[in-house]
């Protein structure tokens, strides 16, 4: 199966998370007019934990992609913020009972950074150039919060 | 005053917070190997709110750069992730019983963030570089989480 990529909008991704931006008006404008404040942007949601800040550093694919594994986080969102200009890949699909529906695939536009809800099915991190480097809000905390489900025969993502 | 800006190291900056950055070994590897966590790199620390995440785009500096104030927030620390690879500078001062003491000023390498620590004297964000798009990990809840200090006649921070 082929799926295309659609660029990532707010509407489009709210069913799977929130997509953090500077796109329109500012919440506040602060530092003398200088910076705008586009303020708590991520649900952020952690169940027997808390917040905490890693840094993720991926080797970057390339497209088509074949995806054979989706996961998910039971017990906390993961906002995932890119710290280049470089558009990366995204993939969710929807909860069928335990298991994935049909995935769907967003890329970014260099200014975007996502933020996964909690237990929403998504492929791994997903870079499209170097250096994949990105900060990642996640729960810190104890027990098992990671579900992975293999994906046979896997699928392809390709660019619209 | 002329102050010189230092090249940013996690030792040099512990007095006031952590760099987060892929540097050296990372504490796990994920995704089969091809993704690096470096985990938990920041001390997040919230009285009487919880973390969020925003965005901020605040407009380019350059250097030489006059500083003529220093704020700190007394409820919260302050994580700023950037957006893209370019350098951004960093202002700090140590605490002398409720002002500000002799500032410092750092220069990040384009693959660092920071977390201030929760109530050091800090300079507004200053980024050397269009898009100055930030995501920022701090403090969201109500009261007055803001000091503000002028600082007259202003200090100017110099490249080394």
């Amino acid at each position: 199966m082929d799926i295309t990529t659609e660029p990532l909008t707010a509407e489009a991704f709210a069913p799977f998370g929130d997509v953090l931006s500077a796109e329109g008006a500012p919440d506040r404008l602060i530092n003398a007019g200088k910076c705008g404040r586009y303020h708590d942007r991520a649900a952020l949601s952690f169940f027997e934990g808390r917040a905490g800040v890693s840094i993720f550093k991926a080797e970057p694919h390339s497209l088509p992609y074949e995806c054979d594994l989706l996961e998910r986080h039971p017990h906390g969102s993961q906002c995932f913020i890119p710290m280049s200009e470089h558009p990366f890949l995204i993939i969710v699909a929807p909860d069928l009972g335990d298991r994935p529906g049909s995935p769907r695939a967003f890329l970014t536009n260099g200014a975007q950074a996502i933020n996964f809800h909690r237990g929403i099915w998504h492929g791994v991190l997903t870079p499209l150039a170097g250096p994949g480097l990105f900060a990642v809000v996640d729960r810190i905390g104890d027990g098992k919060n990671l579900e992975e489900v293999r994906i046979a025969p896997p699928f392809r993502v390709r660019t619209s």
